[in-house]
Formats: C-alpha cells, structure tokens, sequence
C-alpha cells in the first residue's frame, strides 16, 4: 500500500510550489535548460528513477534552431553557478537537454507523461501588480521568462515522479516521465521521438496549464492545435552614408519594414485558422548609414497541412520579392515545425473519467480551441502510428495575463490538480492493463 | 629655427601611421573616447602644450544622447585594460573626452584646429579586400569602427601637435588644438563651444578626409554642409501569444516597420537638398509573441533651418500618426543637432592659398558640396558671430567605399597633405599677426 | 390537384434557364435593379400574385449606401431601354427595389423565401473556358457581373412562383416570395426587415447556391455566417507638383497605401475568424502631381458583435492614424451592416427532410462554413425575436470558379434542386399547418 | 513702319485675357488639344502665317502615351461642339495636336518660339478663394484644368503672332511660332523635333510663367530642369471573395500599396535632386472582393543622366519585387521622357539683356532652379547639336496656389511681360540677323 495522494499533495504541495519557484527564477531557453534538466535529473534518480538523457533521449539531426556553441558553453556555466548538477550537466553537451525518468512496477502498460520546460526571450514584468515581482521570484535572467507555465509543468512532473514512487503498489507497470527542451519553437519533441523515446509506450499524455480556460476546468482534448513552421529570415544590402552618398547603399531595414507588414497581410484562409507573426526584427548599427541588415524571426501557422502549405508558399513570395524590391540578398532558414495531431477518443473518454473524480474539477470541456501549437503533437501522431494512444489536455488555471504575456502568472494551488489528473490516469491504466 | 617640415614629415610619417592604425583598432563610440582622448592628452603634455580637458572644456548641460553611467563605466573599464591612461581618464567622467591643447609662442593670433575623434557603431568588414583586415589592424571592439576616417584625423591632429612644438620659431601667436568627441550624431562640439573653448581664437580651421574628393584634391570650402536632428523613437505596445490571443497585442514591430516606411517616403523639398534615414530598429523579443516594443535611430537632414524643420515636422506627424494606427505609445528624444555655416571668405582664400604651395596638390576645389554634416559649424558660427573667421575644407582621399561603409578605408599617406595644409595656415597666420 | 412538380419542371426548366441567362446579360448592382425588379414585378403579377414594391416594402432611412440620383436616373433610363417595365420602375424611386409577391391558398402557415436578385462591380471574364462569355450571355453591363449567382436565385424565385401557382390545392396556407436588392454590402435586407415584410411570417428560408458545396450537396444549415460592417473612407491631402514643390503637397495616394496595408495586417483573433479587405481603392489624377484625394471601399467581418467590433476598433484606429501620419484629413462613411444568426434546429431539420426525399441529392451537410455573410440574417434574427422559425441553407452547385471571381458561374440544372426544396418546404408546411 | 508694341499691348491685352480665359474654360489633356489647337491654326492663318500641322509636324512614332481611339474619337467630337474648327481638327488625326505658324520677313534669322497648350487631369477648385471660379471662367471639363499656365502660353504665342504681324519692318527674318501638345509627361516635345520641325531655325526660346517667381521678375536661364520618365505600371492579380476563400486570390491592391510607398522610400541622391511621384493609382472592383487589378501612373525624375537612371533602376527593381511578393503580374509601359539641357550662355545674355529694357522687370535672377521638367530640352539640345542657340527662361508671376495645385492660378497681366520679352528677343536679333 502506498500513502494517500490527497494527504501527500496537502503536505507536499508548499515545496511543489517552491520548486516551481526556483525554476521561474532562473528561465533558460531552448536547448539550454542545463540547470533546470539537471535538477530534474538530480531529483529523478533520487527517488529510484532510471535517468537517461542527453544522447540517450534526442537525436541531434533532427534539432533546428540549435544555439551557437559559445551561446551552449555560457549557458552551460551560468547553470552551474546557480546550482545545475554538474555530473548531469556535462552529459547534455550540444544543448541535449532532454530528460527521460522511468519507474517499473512489475508487469502492465507503459504509461508516459510528458513536461516542457523551456522558457520564452520575454522580459518580465516588474510591476506592482504582477505576484513573481511582488514575492521575489522573478527572473534572475535579463530578457528570460518563463512565460508560459512550463515552470509549473516542470514542477508537476517532478511533483508526478514523488508521488507515483511514494504510492507503492497503487499502480502497476511502467511510469515514463518525459522531460522535453525546446517547446517554444517546437524543436524539442521531434528529435525525442526519433531517439526512439516513446517506442515502447502503450499510452502517452501531454497537459497545459491555463489556455484561456478557468482554475477549476479541464478540457479533455484539444481541437485545432495548429501546425506551424518557424522561419528565420536574413537580409543583407550594403551600407553607404545616409546623407552623402544614400544612393550608393541598399536598405536591410526597410527590406525588413517591407517584408514585415506584407507577411502580417497575408489574406487568411477562409474556413481555417491561419497566422503569421514577426516576433522579433533587429536591423542596421548607425543612425546615419544605411542599414546593412536584418534578421527577423518568423512563424506562420494553419490549421492542416494544406493551410500551413498556403502561409508557407506566400510567406515565401515575400520574402523573396522583397528582396527583389530592395535589391538585398536574403536567406531563410527553418528553425523549427510543428504540427497538430487530435488527441483520439479512447484517451479523451479517459481523461474525461478521471476529471469527474475529482472534486476541484468543476467544469469539464470535452474539447477546447486553444489556438496555438504544441509539439506534442509529434509524441501523439508516433502513438497512433504506433496503434497507441495519445492525448494533449488542459488544466485550466485563472490567468493573470495570457500566455507570452509579459505579466503572465497562473494560479499555483493548480499545480495539485494537474498532479491529481495524472496520477489518476496511472492507477487507471494500471488497472486496465 | 625650427626643423624642415617635409624633412620632419619624411622621418615621421611611418609613425603617425602606425598611430593611426593603433587609433583604428580600439575605435570608441561618442562620449566614450576614453583610450582615444588619454593618449591625445598624454601626448601632447609630452611635447610641452598646456592639456586641458572633461569638465573644463566641455558643458554637460548641452551634451545630448550620453551614454547611461553603467556603459560609461565599462567603456571607461576596457579603456584603461587597453593602453588608456588612467590620470587622464580619471578627469573625463561622464564622458566628458574633449581635450584641448595650447601651445603658446609670444603674440600672434589664437589659430585653432578642430579633429573630431570618435567611431560608428559598424561592423567591419573581414574580407581580403578590406586593408585594415589583411594588414592585422581591424578593429577589435565589435561592431564599432572608424568608418569615417576620426582616427586619420585624430593621427593628423598629434602629428601638427608634433610638428608644430618642433618647429621653433617659424611661428608666432598660439596654437590651439582641438580634439573634440561625439561629432557622429552632431554632439560634441556644442557643448565645448559652449564651454569656451573658441572664445579667444583668431581663426578656426577643421578639415575632413575624403568626401569623395580623390587624393590630390583640397577643397577650399564646403557648402551645403546640412542641418540635421536626431531622434530616438520609441514605441510601446503590448505582447500576447502571436496565435492564442493575438488580439490582445499592440504591435510595436508592426508600428516600427510602418512608421520607417512612412519616413522615408516623405516627399523631398523641391528646391534644397533633404534627408531622412532609420539608421537602426530593434523590435520585439520572441518569435511567437507580438511584439511589445520598438527603438527606432532616426536623423532628418535639410540645407536650412526651414527645410530642416520641415523635415522635422514630417517626420514627428509620422511618428504620432503611425502610435494610432497601431494603438501604441511612443517617445521622441532629441539626440543631437547640427547646423551648417558656410566657410567665411577670408578663411576659404586662405586655404586655396596654401593648398597652392603644396607639390602634391593636384586640383583646388573652390567649394565642394560633401552632402552630409558636421557639428564643426558649431565652432565656425560662433567664430562668425565673435567677428572672427572660420572654414571646413577638404583633404581628399581616394576611399575603398564611401564613408559609413563596412569597408571604408582612406590611403594613409594623405595624412601627410593634411599636415602640410594645416601647418602652412599656421605659419601663414603667425606672419599675418 | 395541381400539376406534378418534376413533370413541371421537365417541361420549364430550359425557360428558368433562359430567364437566367437574361439575367446575367442585363446585371444591377444594389437598389438600382429596376430592370430586374420590374421583370419580376411583372412575372408575380401575371401568376396571379398580389404584387407589392417600392416604399411599401423598403424603410428608405436604414437603407445605407444608396447611389446618388443621377446615378439612380441613369440606371433607370438604362432600365426602359433594356426591356424594364415602366410602371413598376416608376414606383422603385429612390432605388427602392425590393418586391414581394403573395399568393394566398386558405388558411394556414405563412411561409415566405428570400431571393437576392444583385449583381457585383465586378469585369466579367472574356476566355473561352468562361461558358456565359461563350454561349454569348456574359454581361452586357461593363464592371458589373453576377458572379455570386444571385442572377439564379432570381429565376429560381420565378421558378417557384411559377410552380407554387401552378400546383393547385398541393399546399395551404400563404407563400410570401421576398426579391430582395442590395444583398451585396449587407444593405438590402434590414429595410424590408423594417419595413415589417416578415412580421406575418412563420417560417423564412433564404438559400444560396454554390458556397464551395458541390452539386448534389445540400447544406441544412449555414455557420459562422459572418457580422460585418462596410465603410467608405476617404482621405483628403492637397496637390503640389511633384517635382518643383512637393514639400507643399500632402499626399492621399501614400495615405490609402499605408492604410490598406495596415489594415489588412491587423492581428486576426485567436479563436474567431475574422477578416478585412480593402477591395476598391482610387487616388489621385495627375502622374506629376502630389494625389489630394483617395477614396477605399472597406469592410471588415468577424463571428460575432464581439470580434467584429475589435477589427472595426482597430480599423477605425488605422484610419485615423494614418490620417495623422500623412497630414490628410479623412472621412469614414458606414454604407452597410451584417449580422450572423444561426439557423435554428426545427428549420435546419426540416430543411433536411425534405433533402432526404430528392433523388438528385447525394449528400446531406448537417452543417457549413460558408465563411461569408449574407444579410438574409436580418431576417432571421427578426423571425427568431417573434418566436418563429428562419433557415439559411446551401444548395450546393460545381463552380467554374469561387464567388466573386470574374469566371464565377453555377451549374444552370442545379436550379431544378433550388425549386425542389423550396416547394417540398412548402407542401410540408402546408400539411404542418 | 510698324504699330507701337506697348500701345497695341494696352489695347489688345483685355482681348488675350479674354482668350486665355477661354482656352481656360475648355482644357484638354495631352494629344487631345482638338479645340485649342484648331483655334491656335485658324487664328495664325487669319494673321497671315503660313500654318502646318499634325503629321507635317509631328512625328508618330515618337508620340508616347497615345490616347486610344475611342477617346480621340470623343474628345474630337467635344472640341467639335465646343467651337474647334473642324477643317483643322480632320487633319490632327491620332492625336496630332501640335501647330507651326511661320512669318516671313524677308533674309534674317529664323527665331523660334514654343508655347504649350496641353491641361492636366486635376479636379479645379470651386472655393471663393479661387478667381477662375469667382470669375465664372473655371474648367468646363470635369476633372481637366490648366493648372500650370499653358493657358496663359497659348495665348501668349497668339498675341505674339499678333504683335510680330502688326509691327511691320521693325523685325527681319523669320518667325517660327510652334504651339507643342502634351507637354504633361514630356511627350510632345521630341515628336516635334523629329518631324524637323526646328531644323532651319537659329535661335529657340521657351518661356514659363510663375516658377514660384514673383511678377516682375524674369530668370534668364533654368538650371536644374530635371531629366524624368513616365512610366503606367499595371498589377494583375486574381479575384476572390474576401471572406469565403481569400485564399485563392492574388491581391493586386495591396501590390500597389506596397509598390507606391516602396517607390516613394526610394533613397534620394546624395548631390543630385531626385524624385519620384505616384500621381494615381485605380485598383479593384468591388469592397467584397480582392482586388485583382491595380493601374499606377509613375514619375522619376534626376539631375543627370545618371542620378535618372538611378531612379528608373530602383523603380524597376520594386515594381518587380512587389509583383514577386503579392505573386501577381506585372508590366511597365514606358509612357514618356523628358530631358534636361541647359540654357547656352548666348541665350542667357540676350534674355537678360531684353530683360533689363522693360520697365515692368524689377528684378532679374540669371539662372533659377525650377525643380521641375520641361520637355522643351527636346528642342534646345537639337539646338545645340545644331550649333545654334536656344534657351528656357522663365516670365515670374506672382501666384495664387503652386503649379499642379488645384487652386493655381498666376496674374493675367503678366502676359504683356512674356509678350515683351519675345517681341523684344524678335527684335533685337533681327538687327543681329
């Protein structure tokens, strides 16, 4: 027998709620979650996991959008001076900062979670109303925000990983616990399964925190998650005197201002959600030359292929034509994809069961447009591939400020019930299996 | 007696070019010619000139655009680690690096020059093509450059300084050397104008290498020198998940990317030469998030004050109109402003006179429309309005590019003409007093 | 007992097609369909149907967007000489162009179709694959088409006419045959809503052909059609000559271009579709002179009165910032207003009954995204305030090409379908009653 | 002996007002001057001048921009009905609208002046401020105006002939009076030039009141006038319904938005005066629908050769680049060219000495920058190529509102000044002759 999951989260949940704390404090970004892969490393073994990660748990050809070596190797050291466990820390080389944890219990199916735990180029807020500024936690890395909730995913999957080890014989088979870099961007997920992580699962779960849904709420599934492509677009043109010589110069900036606005008016499909964005344009050095380049990170969404296809191809025309206009060259490179794969019936109907065991749970939507991407998704579509199942659902949570937001901020007590759905979900398929 | 000059010039040159290209390797942004102005200082203290230089030559109440006291400090930091002088920087707080030397001999007339010192915030070129990279003396400092020849100018101003202490009595009256900071964005030479660095001189002579003008060629005069304004635009908006809530951003980027459109499409004056760049923009932070904020480096440029106003005008509707249109906040900062004062008659008959005892001058340019600007008309206007005389004039120099280009590069031995030119208005001077 | 609707239809479909066709050849945009209204006028009243037009079924003051009075002469005249009725024109003045026809059989539900009878300022296509311009009965009307079929929703109301009259005592009750002007712009139907034409109405069906569905299809019910709101800007800047003085001018022609731009690059909502076009835009005279003048034919289209009001927010920020940004003043005219009601479940069942029981429809969609508007809405919404029923359906139809474009054409058989429906809804709510 | 010049002068001149009031009244675009130019012939045969015409003057392969038929058929028909004199307007067929009038007086030189006579398509003001429109003498053709003065040349070239008819032996030679058309756009010019039109001649003036000089004053030369090309620039795209599938189309509108403010970023040069103007743009049909069409008239203007072929390069890369970008067709039409050729120094004297004899000249600028274009270069570089002599100057008249402004207007009585001018220019190189 193992303890009571109620009595553990009562007791428990204040420290949950300090990890997940610490993990706000010191965001890292993309491929360079050495401190907080390592912690989660550190604590795994500590409660009887098998840990595998670094090479063992991503395959480095299929990561895009790969950090620069210097970038990996100041990242590398800042981690351990705040507390990155070197002994993991030094097997994550390349920014191979997946984590996998398994615990065995006898035979039975083999059940995997999956937690992302990157963080956004946001600067945070800091601002009276905003409670990580008011209660100190903050981000201690200028620019970094976790401003997503991954922090709290995090701190739920650590939090899953106690509990499951803490419940004895509660369950029974294979809990897999997945610890994904680089969601934000969608580059973490792919070159995990193709290292072959969720080959022998039977079922997998990926959850978010809030998407615009209330404390209190789950969504059983997920409809519309959007596939997306991320591009990043370089122009070069020639700097001259903005003044002296003007015409001998040819205009990254306005090459930029130019491409930015036309992408931005794509005509969106007509019965599909389509989006571009610009999320981040630098050009030029001095005020009076003309700007010799522009970098602008790019990403333009659909709702299917088809529709991706169509952003994609016009996104292109624009870019290429306005280099034309401006006499520039330009380079695009893809630096990461996602796509969107619907959670199947059979885990909807499961997550759906467990939501209506629990009593803080007061409101269950079967499905939810949340209108964005996950690279979850390439987890399910392995699973269905494989014959097996797979679901993406939400833990609704009160935001203080939507998702990317600067003030961004979910309720914590809500780190109990994501821990609740899971769990649930483990003794359920345990005694399924 | 003194020594020959062009014997002087023949044993020294290697020298002052080897100063020069020590100066072209650490160049220092406007306000922070720490190194650049301690090594001026130290060296004319050692020919004998009374230095005088930070609070005592320059106004700080006119100084616009100062670096914030955290770069100040680390530009200060990484002056003294290369070669700066650490008496001399001590006394240049708040980036205070003006420096004027004196050196009197008996009466005779107050004859000033002016060498403006500073670099541009550019990217050197790295190609086989490019001198300063294949001969080793490229800067070191990233994305800061001499693209505009300072460091030629602040070598001649040493190599007069030299010349002038060993020249003994083939001159009488003072020499009064002028080494200003900032001249890039219009800057440095109020506030020393307005500290009264000039209220004594007779004459005032600042001379630019290059301007498109071959080596060979003098320039009596410049006309057009335009009038400019600087602005620092900022806007504001809001971030949001680019396809969750995208609703609930404010485009900053969106905002940045119409309003340098708008500026550069503002319909040039009919009858005067006008001007308008967007020299850099930064804007927003992640791919997947609007953008919540935009920095724009604007200059506007006219022939007068009205055609300068404007452009002004202009551009400050756009910069409002373009807020609106995307419901954002913004700022205007004025960083800097230059004006332009043509060279008075007497000062361009002076150095059409001794641009004609020069063997290797080829061609005399009465006047010569250089198209840009220089806060040197700051020092000829108040000449002007003291009844005094000041001039502008040109040392060409057959360039590798334009000025403000990556690879801009000027031939070293013109330093030689524009020592010659210099030291010849001082000597004539000294008989005319 | 009338005649047998299919033997009828045998006999009188090539007519219905030929009514068509003329039709197509003699195309009205909104409230200037005098021809079209009079043909019909005059068609009911020979069928024996209680005729009435004009202001007895238009409220002249919601009728936005009416043409100015030498237009409406024009298109008068044009009328008379093309084959319109003179007595029926005569009583449209003011473009009231709207005509209903009764035909009463006892007692019994009161059941009333909406035809739209408009065409588009649209250039017809003139290739060989485009079958109007090749069976000779393209437009005879320069830039004005029916490209969105609504010249077969014409004949199909006089088809129905014609079968309804002909079928003896097969139904009961009141068939009410509303020709509405102005579908296009959404400006038709609000005025004969207001004007009370549905106030004795039970049910209400409105049906469109085509809408991406193809023939053998039918739509039971129509979602997200969409609320959208027209607006005519206009801008207005001062004219210079180009060259000599264009720092005098004020320039329209760059304020239309920089606000279509913006305009269409607005942040399309996260979870609602919503769009915006500018699909008219002219500036300017004079290839040397600064443009003073640019007017834009706007519209902007969201799910709901919530996602129609942020685009329309946003658009009216873009206006004026815009205006600011090129110094112009600018006007905003709203010429037209639709709103999205749902078809309820009673009508969209009976729709579907009766679809069942037609041989020639294959396939029945519960439910489409037509991704449009239609202002057939008014209706609905009205029918739904008095607690009665009201349907907008599909009939689907293999387009040449999409609507609006300039080779849009229909399948001319799939009218036979249109008639069908309408009829069965008719006896079946007759035996209803 | 011949009449005095200032008494015909203070008889006539009510009378040539009353003419240029007329031509005012019935303004007629380029290549379409039916009626001005009928008049024009019929009145210097009633003086006595020999009077070619249309193809005997104008060479066609060289008439750029040609109206089409249809046009020329209608603005034939208004002139016709407007008092044109039909005898003369059969012979301009093609829109060839140019008129030579020659006097003979026996051996001398052969002295050639240019009027032209072509309005522009601008709306006329119609405020209180506005004397054509107080005065009841305001364009009578929609949208047409002479809003530069060539009304005011006309009937300058016609009190010309007057006068040189009248004033009997008090000249020798040959006067050669050539009323050009489509002076607009700088097409008229060069077709004159290639028919030989100025082949025997020995000196050429053209004149231009206003020029932003005030009455009273004449600029004996024109520097600057800038070289330009006219080029229509067509955007072809694909229709689509905006909110249904605007997928499917190509949006030729927003490619000339982005097209317009791209040509109007273009980067100005740096010594030389460039411009480039978008003076209209027409694109798209209806609100609902993108646009698939767009037509733009474009103008680029430089100092040289050169600076011009900079323009017409940058031009030519965004016209390109925004077809690339909006993935529609493109094609530019060369619609004509103007060229620069300064007045000679001969020329120069000769006006500035006329100048100095009439009491009604207060002030006389050598040489004055226009900022503008004037194809009359066509003539005056043939000129010189000749080895003769020909000039541009300008006749200052103080003016309401700038050339090409809606509200321009200049001093009528300014006329007698431009009579003076040429008459005495007649004169005096008679006695050279």
């Amino acid at each position: 027998m193992g303890v009571d999951l109620n009595a553990l989260i009562g007791k428990r949940l204040p420290d949950w709620i300090a990890m997940r704390r610490d993990f706000h404090q010191h965001p890292e970004l993309g491929f360079t979650e050495f401190r907080t892969a390592s912690i989660v490393a550190e604590r795994l073994k500590g409660l009887g996991y098998s840990v595998r990660l670094g090479r063992d748990v991503m395959d480095p050809d299929t990561m895009y959008g790969k950090p620069r070596p210097d970038q990996l190797e100041k990242e590398m050291k800042r981690a351990l001076s705040e507390g990155g466990v070197a002994s993991w820390v030094d097997r994550m080389a390349g920014g191979m900062t997946g984590v996998v944890g398994e615990l065995k219990r006898g035979p039975g199916p083999v059940v995997a979670f999956r937690f992302d735990i990157d963080a956004l180029p946001i600067v945070e807020e800091t601002t009276r109303e905003h409670l990580p500024f008011v209660r100190g936690f903050a981000s201690r890395h200028p620019g970094v925000m976790h401003a997503c909730g991954h922090d709290g995913h995090t701190a739920i999957g650590l939090a899953v990983a106690e509990a499951a080890a803490a419940m004895g014989d509660r369950w029974r088979g294979t809990l897999k616990l997945i610890f994904q870099p680089a969601e934000e961007g969608g580059r973490g997920a792919l070159p995990m399964v193709k290292a072959g992580v969720v080959e022998d699962a039977d079922y997998f779960f990926a959850a978010h925190l809030g998407c615009n849904l209330p404390s209190g709420t789950i969504a059983a599934a997920v409809e519309k998650l959007l596939f997306s492509t991320k591009l990043d677009v370089t122009y070069r043109g020639r700097s001259a005197h903005a003044a002296n010589n003007p015409q001998d110069g040819r205009n990254a900036l306005l090459a930029g201002a130019s491409c930015a606005l036309a992408l931005h008016a794509i005509a969106r499909h007509g019965s599909e959600q389509t989006h571009v964005n610009v999320g981040r344009m630098v050009a030029g050095t001095a005020r009076n030359a003309i700007a010799a380049d522009c970098t602008m990170l790019v990403e333009v969404r659909g709702e299917s292929d088809d529709s991706l296809g169509y952003m994609e191809t016009r996104a292109q025309d624009i870019i290429e034509g306005t280099a034309r206009q401006w006499n520039v060259a330009h380079s695009i490179e893809r630096m990461g994809r996602t796509i969107g794969e619907p959670t199947d019936a059979t885990s909807q109907a499961l997550v759906t069961e467990i939501a209506r065991t629990l009593p803080d749970v007061k409101n269950i939507v079967p499905s939810w447009n949340a209108g964005g991407s996950d690279d979850a998704c390439y987890f399910i579509r392995r699973m269905h591939e494989r014959g097996k199942y797979g679901a993406y659902f939400v833990v609704g949570s009160s935001l203080a400020a939507g998702h990317h937001a600067t003030s961004f901020e979910f309720q914590e007590p809500d780190i109990a019930i994501g821990v609740q759905m899971l769990i649930g979900l483990l003794e359920r398929l345990s005694r399924a299996g």
